[in-house]
């Protein structure tokens, strides 16, 4: 049995991160010693506690790397222990795992910030710099920290009410009964304040834009400036161009909610045209395209992604096939953005949100409650789930924000 | 084995008359002969057929009823049997269970319609009149058809397209993915004919518009004359007093979106208020409500039937506890009803479909597809699911219907 | 501005007891300062705080109470106030509104327990002792609890792991992907546990148990003795019934899963035929029923409750169509209750759940997430939700008790 | 306005294909004259309907296509027409889209067969042969078919009760509240013929068989040789090797239930162990893998696409990140499938169903009512959606088939 001491600092009462940390240890079978505690004496003063744990070595070692992720500081933590990759694509084994959160690491004896939080990386550090990597992407000789000392940790607190924190009130249970009109309106101001920090907003769409017919909503929102990166799939684009071209969505008559003669090639043709055309950029510039998603995005100079499934007709002009190349492409979008918007679509929401650090916020917005929960479950603290419909959020999203 | 004829006649072919007619033949094991068979030249000629049956007594009898419920005519039917009710409350063995669907019965010769066609009920009998009579309110003495015999249904026709038959285009799969604003549109059409018919709209409603903060939409919706009957339980009544004392619905801000102190208890201190005020009629007169559903029910002489459940608080002053009271309240408002808007309840919309001619067209709006498909499932061809946000819906309506 | 001091002692942090304390402070805009604070050395050792607050006198009333809620203790209480109700069915204005949880009042200087722990209801004081009564049963002159002081609500504490508490591991997250054979096992040792401790199971019952094939699979723990208790609605009466006498459910056959002819008059005739025998122990007596759920519950000497709803046909005989008649019988069978496991049902589930104290776990199966989490949000800290196939729980949980 | 005259014969009444075809002729605005119309005696007798439809020639033109997808002759049809592609990977303007039903194509006067149905491809012919391309894969110089004429596709026909179509009686609405130990039971019949007949069964796997604690079921199934080729994709390869290795699947241990420490970093330590191993094969060579589905899947020699997305960590070895060769990998294993059993995946299930022919029955099997609906709909007439518990399905399906 040996022991060694923790301390934790902050809010870590009211943020839940003291009761949180005694819990870990109770959990791993340790013992522990409260050796010193001292509670803000008013709300605003920040609480201390130096905890001492005794346990097995190699459960000792687990736990602290659990408490580091809580946010404890180990306080005699070494250097981060540094090991080269041995091969391309594989991570030494006992690497570190990276959370969303911020994170830093030490180097010799200095505490640097690691780029880029992403959830289930390693991180890998050159050059006094630590950068968080894919595994696909390390290549052999990259120095990749292992085990969990010399990393910590710094969880994002838990907003409080008041605090001009416009999300702290929805971000409890996932329902559609809730004050929809409010929430709505709620998000609204929140992207404006994201806009007004000049970061971008950035869209995740799936094809009910589309078949719900909102996808005048959301051009409304594109020509107002509210959207600034797109990530999607070939099935909007799709539908998009479909409805551009025929007047339907997956065959059913936009203006009339009927199925169209044939409709149900539609797709199917309006794919083969656009891969007659080369690009949604040429089929605009040719007139193929004079309005829609597609049109609005390459009119507007929005910066969009396509990422190919394997469930994909044609597929489209731009949409990228290899899923490797996908995820690149959607990283190099992340620096910047002050929020994600994630409409009616798990697999690319759910792509994004693997991606993305914990401090952009998410709003996932879909009409399957259980699609919400998975994806708030994934996201940071300040992630809101709407279980509502997403042709009439997007209207009255459009309306709040003046787009429409 | 024996044999009968049957004749269909109408739009048999196009409204699957037929096919189901010969279906249900085959279904049932027995042999068929197409004895005579006109197609109408055009569409819009009826056609006809005369179909012979062999099989069994037993299996033929019952076949024969079933076709009847299918629209076909047994050509010698003689009149309907009667049997007199040996007991309240129970009908004779072997009595004639109803559709939804406009019905006679022959009579002394004479095929007389049905009153009140209503589901899972018997038909009684006197003076020349047929009416429906739920098992529950059947009297020791009366007179109940018994068997097939001399009973005639008459199903609907399938609504054409560009028939002016705003609901066609909906009638088909329930489905989140579609075109919603335009479905908003063509309800609000179909109200707008049923009133200039002269016929009443009503609503059956559960809490969750008053918990998605869309009771101004619905109370619009009042003010511009668009709700002439409301049915619905203790759950709204408690949460839109609530809404109305508080500020809150299930202790939620409707303002701000957040738990407020205390708001667990809301609920019942409202109800606690009411039942002090007697009725909510005192409560409006007396200035305890000045706002809300309930409010201007009463501000606006809308006829509502309050009904309870086994999971009510209270209940609130008003509310029918006994069940079989309520539904009899339910019954009495169904003569001259054009429309039925169903709003997020189960419980009521299905009582409420129970108790519904097939002739009277419903709408059904739910956030969850397992709710809509089950309620359109049970209605007549003229219902329509529709699986969106309660609360953007009664909003855009109102929109529609130029009610705010 | 006034000040008050409250004491809580226990595991107060890995509880959340402390930083929900200190939340409602913040919340309510209160200042505080902690004025005495041990931290439990070792973690099986109790922790304790002496907090001062202080707010306008308003703002502490209602804190003080809320607090009260969590297990704080406010030192210098007095007496609980007691208010004679004024007339009949309605609770003087500023009843205290209970929980679910166990709770002291003081009368007279002393701390008595309040019998039959149960949410939204007030508390009636007679001859020392203190009961929990629904506002609907409250007679003019009963001395009824008023405000929040003098009434101390006991938390329950959280599950410990490796303390015996089956459930603990299930009570986080509502999801169908769980290992489910696993929840199966526990929930069978926990039914175990509770028939050892001698006390009774409650089966609460929708009529998919039937509809799902698995009547077989709750009629072998009828059988085997697993059953105590059941609250149920007219629906699975109707149509345990209907397989009983015809072999169908819904009309469609149990033995083939397709529709019968005729088979959706089947649930009206076997109302009629169970109204004619007079009731479900006639029914059996006079061998018009020799198998199903309403067959073994007769024969095995269930006690059992149907309650009506506005939905029902019939109703079947024993139904109760008053509603606080239903919830009178069922509060009723509450003493001695060990478990409450809930299929299939919202309506009667959550009228289960009101009126059960939180001490009592509860078991909610059902194949609709809505409907799970719906159920445990309103449960005690010991409720599990498990979303399912019922047909398939039942049979394992047959297999896994050696019922079948 | 132009008239054409169209033949359809065969039970055109009972399986609606008479009716439908109607329907299409009502919908486009077109007028017919039954010039002929013979009704079969008995229902083992085909039915022969000529039909003159009269309209603009465009519409006509557009409306005899959709006639023949239903099965009409054009009596009078030319040969197909062939067009060369003139690009890579675009079809000629006016290609022919398919449907995923038995086709023929006339070519010199001759009615050929067009290999391997598949939906929403063209045809190309070369050497008298026709066979399905999809769009990608088109060479310029190919010759496709343009237009509907000289098309011809067979319809399955609606399988009749007591023919021996064991699927018959589900093929009805997607419920849960069905008798799904029936279901089950047929399910395996169905797997038995198809066995019998010497065809091959496909399995397409989500992870929710790992998280469910059903993977011993799938292998049960897999040593009985119920398997003969697996689609899925890299999460079940992930969190069924992170079950093999560390006993948990999403960090959740099997075996007790509860997530354990450090047990969220496990899927990605599964991963990179194996990205060091290099192959699934390699895996269980070296002993890293020595149980689970994987391990399963190479020792018994099963068939198996791994098909990437752009939501995967890692990727697993052998997953497939283009997702055109995924496709292309997937088409390689149709010819020869005689089922499809789809068990939580809704990605991998559409992309199957896009590439089966109608001709092949699909089980889709998913705890989501929306999912199953999604597949079902899209699928042959054979097709059945069954909601349930997949973990409790697996289990019993096995014993149902004796492989546990």
């Amino acid at each position: 049995m040996e022991s060694e001491a923790i301390e934790i600092r902050g809010h870590i009462i009211d943020s839940l991160i003291l009761p949180r940390v005694l819990d870990e240890i109770v959990e791993a079978g340790a013992d522990y010693r409260m050796a010193r505690f001292e509670v803000g004496k008013s709300h605003d003063d920040p609480s201390f506690a130096r905890i001492e744990i005794t346990a097995e070595r190699d459960v000792l070692d687990r736990l602290l790397g659990r408490l580091a992720d809580l946010g404890a500081e180990l306080p005699d933590a070494g250097d981060a222990r540094l090991v080269a990759a041995d091969r391309d694509g594989v991570f030494p084994d006992g690497f570190y795992s990276t959370t969303n959160l911020p994170t830093q690491v030490r180097v010799g004896g200095e505490w640097i910030w690691v780029d880029n939080p992403e959830m289930d990386c390693g991180i890998a550090v050159s050059d006094a710099r630590a950068r968080t990597v894919p595994m696909i992407e390390i290549r052999t000789g990259d120095a990749v920290v292992c085990g969990y000392e010399g990393v910590k940790v710094h969880p994002l607190e838990r907003p409080r009410a008041g605090s001009g924190q416009t999300f702290s009130f929805m971000s409890s249970e996932v329902s559609s009964e809730k004050p929809q009109g409010l929430m709505v309106r709620r998000i609204a101001e929140t992207m404006r304040s994201v806009k007004d920090e000049g970061k971008k907003i950035l869209w995740v769409l799936g094809p009910a834009v589309v078949h719900t017919g909102s996808a005048d909503a959301f051009c409304a929102l594109i020509r107002a400036g509210w959207v600034d990166v797109v990530f999607a799939g070939n099935a909007i684009a799709t539908h998009d161009s479909e409805a551009a071209i025929f007047g339907t969505s997956l065959g059913v008559s936009l203006d009339q909610g009927i199925p169209t003669e044939h409709g149900h090639e539609h797709h199917i043709r309006a794919i083969n045209a656009l891969r007659r055309a080369g690009s949604f950029e040429e089929a605009v510039a040719t007139g193929l395209l004079t309005n829609g998603v597609m049109y609005h995005l390459v009119t507007h100079g929005v910066d969009y992604v396509l990422g190919g499934s394997v469930r994909d007709d044609g597929p489209m002009p731009g949409v990228i096939t290899d899923v490797l190349e996908t995820q690149r492409e959607m990283r190099k979008r992340v620096p910047g953005l002050g929020m994600a918007v994630m409409v009616s679509t798990m697999l690319h929401s759910i792509a994004t949100g693997n991606i993305l650090p914990a401090s952009v916020p998410i709003v996932c917005v879909d009409i399957n409650p259980a699609a919400v929960t998975k994806l708030v479950d994934r996201g940071s603290i300040q992630s809101v789930g709407m279980v509502t419909d997403v042709g009439l959020f997007l209207r009255q999203l459009a309306d709040s924000l003046e787009a429409s």
